[in-house]
């Protein structure tokens, strides 16, 4: 199609919206959307997701693409020409536990996901059938943290072979190396199975229980080298009270965790999500 | 302050987004916040608000919009600047059960709504004394269908007086007349205790009591002159179960109308709102 | 296993949880929760749901009915015991959106779903691959409304062949006739895609765009011969905006639809559901 | 009234329920509600809660109390008889920040605490005006860490010349000791504002913030000697983006701090809270 996004991130400064919005009109742009923050009004930082529908795109991309490159550098922005139709490659890893897994491919046989699911990476055999019917490749890669580096060379190819641009962990029980983070840095989304910062690392619903809370949740977050501790996409929560134990728990937890999941992907291949310092900005 | 709104309804082409902030920048404004929607983009209509900041902007405002004059005629505008510092004058109607007023009130004092609560007009003296302890003008004015038009002119003899700009009615149990409407166009604001299009009109609690629902709910939405029909400005709900009779489905209810209620206003007063086609798009 | 539930409606009167207890505890049974209601404390209504748990319950079953025989007369009661280890049986009807459908096998092969998903019929062939691979019997049968007493005719002998219990119409979208309704009165559950009694009928979701809705919702109810008027078992809702056209609202809805639907399943499934009235009362 | 609860903590064994209930039948007692839960249903503990009707309850009372006794021995039971007519005296102590302060007076005033609150203790003279207007005594006791010891003891004083029953701190930012906490074990209810476990101790919404949460919460809880680490007994959630500074968020927090408190304060003075282990059961 003819649609494109823009994304920026520049030190704030008057004329940026005015400049950039001309740019577009002067190029055949129209806009469809557009939306815009200002970290702090006195020259903090601003960030613009821009949408726009351009007849004949495809040919006119690159020279649009040449055209806003002093205007990039007049106001020392940080930019970025998305095109829609270019439809990113997503691997999805998971471990034994496949309900996100399953939501994520319920969205994307229904439409619901406008990506390409390259390929599923597991370190168990369960969702294979599923996978494979799909007509996705399925690789099985043991996992143990004796045999991370090893492992993870195996898969580091395999995301290079498949040109993978985004990372989704749906429920996959491993630690990534420092190593492996830094080669997707903003691209690796993880669910993790509570509502951070309650709870961060192992076994979230058994401590939930143990606490006594009346709420459970799920978060979905970039993955950074801190356990956990990487910039927020996307949060929710559920009702649990006495009668729940620890395995109501995880059921009524999961059918958090799926749509948690579902929400942060989705827009993140709409390029809706700008990270700045450990926090997001989600247009 | 030095802060102001500039809201925009017209057709869609391209080219506005340009103009108008090009219009902003070559006049010193700063955009804070902006936000866009067309109905249709193949030549739909096109909805704008943009809050910005401007230096001095007391003394340039009646140039700035006497500049901006061509701009409206050459997109067929229907155009307005909203200035932060002018507080909106409210009106608040109220029959005898003040739980709506009270939210009102509270948040009035506690900074949450940037208006000028002008006077509280009730057909009981129920809340005299609290909305007088504030200091706000309290007008007993009874009322019945018998005498509707006397009691009418004498409310909008009171509007005018108080120059209003907004009239709330916040649980206000009496049918206004279009002839009293006309005069206050998108701009009565009233709460309905049930998630509309669900129970218009009498008793919704006694009715969704009756029907066996799950969940009551309260709309907020502009009083036109078909009952209940209006715009939609906001709604919310609240679980109920076959524990809790019409007296507890009230008590929730309650609950919910206050909030509903005081966002819809807060909205209305940021110029959020916008009205098209008995829909609104809220900013 | 060895768990049961007593299921007892009867006019309220002093001395019948004392009774039932008593018979409980004399049988050897260990109460595990016991819920209980009265829709009018001076002689209304009395509802109770017992479920507890009896060594050698299969051999004792037969016998404890038997003996449970004069406590139900003298108290007028309706009584059922209902044995956990005998799974209900499942018929889903199924017309050519499969989410709820989808959601609901999910939920059965995840061990969410205490019942035997007898057969799936459907008026489109789009789920029989689906189905078919988790072992269950798919059948396809053309409906329209020139056709309906044939095609209901087929239906009732497959429920009779599959001898089922429960039929769910998982967005099935074909009226049925009061004939096919009253063979499984209280045991056919459905989903309607609004927060009924809003948009009762067809295209819910057209309608609710067109009168600007806030938000929307689904409702799983027993149906009866008025359309859309059954017991209502559980409803939730979703928010929306001016951005939302109707196919996104769909999707939005899609999602609550599934787990309204799946919840209401359940709790039929739990024999926590007491219709009276018109209403249902949820244990 | 006629009404009365009772309250049972004791070792799960056969014959509870049925003990119980004859009791009250053979003692003219009607039950309205009730509940029960087994922490385990192998010899656990179980817990209880009836609400019954009986004519004469005043006369009767000390009789039937005296009757319980030996049901009380034989099962070692934990029990108490809760007479509805007895409200509760409850005192609140509140800081500068009067919003559930306020929300709790206004249920009070429009009857939805069934309660006596017998008076109001702040370190700020803030909300004297509007306490005394209700014709609550207000007592202003300057409080900081270095006095605390005479403040509490003035504070025990004046708890112990009302008869005060429990105490609510509506954002009393001022930590009670241990000799203090050990008066009112389980009766002092606290509003922290935080989705326990997350962000326990001093600000929580500048920590919210700089974590970048996408929801924010508040917990009502029992005060214990571990800061925020008492029993919990409701919490709710609210969104935030990234447009929401702190400011904005505490606003936004404040309507879920009221609710959530308002609540577990009715839930006490109904008596359906019981605690064990840490936790609460909320009937």
């Amino acid at each position: 199609e003819n649609k494109a996004r823009l994304l920026i991130k520049c030190p704030d400064q008057p004329g940026i919206v005015a400049t950039v919005s001309d740019f577009l009109y002067r190029n055949g742009a129209n806009i469809i959307t557009s939306d815009q923050y200002t970290l702090n009004p006195d020259g903090g930082q601003f960030f613009m997701r821009i949408e726009f529908y351009c007849p004949q795109l495809g040919e006119k991309a690159e020279q649009i693409e040449q055209a806003f490159q002093p205007i990039g550098e007049q106001f020392a922005m940080n930019w970025q020409f998305v095109y829609v139709s270019q439809l990113k490659n997503v691997a999805i890893f998971v471990s034994n536990e496949p309900h996100c897994l399953m939501e994520l491919l319920w969205e994307y046989q229904s439409g619901g996901l406008m990506a390409n699911i390259a390929l599923v990476i597991s370190n168990h055999e369960t969702a294979r059938e599923t996978v494979e019917s799909l007509g996705i490749p399925f690789y099985y890669i043991p996992a143990n943290k004796d045999i991370r580096k090893q492992v993870e060379e195996r898969q580091l190819q395999l995301l290079k072979d498949y040109e993978v641009d985004v990372i989704v962990l749906a429920r996959y029980m491993q630690i990534l190396t420092s190593d492996f983070v830094k080669n997707y840095e903003n691209r690796i989304i993880n669910i993790h199975h509570s509502f951070l910062p309650a709870f961060v690392g192992a076994k979230p619903y058994e401590r939930a229980y143990e606490r006594g809370v009346k709420m459970i949740g799920a978060t979905s977050h970039y993955v950074t080298n801190d356990l956990d501790e990487g910039p927020i996409i996307e949060q929710d929560i559920g009702r649990v009270d006495h009668r729940d134990n620890i395995a109501k728990m995880k059921k009524i937890g999961q059918a958090i965790e799926r749509v948690v999941l579902s929400r942060a992907v989705k827009w993140h291949l709409e390029d809706r999500i700008i990270v700045y310092q450990n926090k997001t900005i989600v247009f």
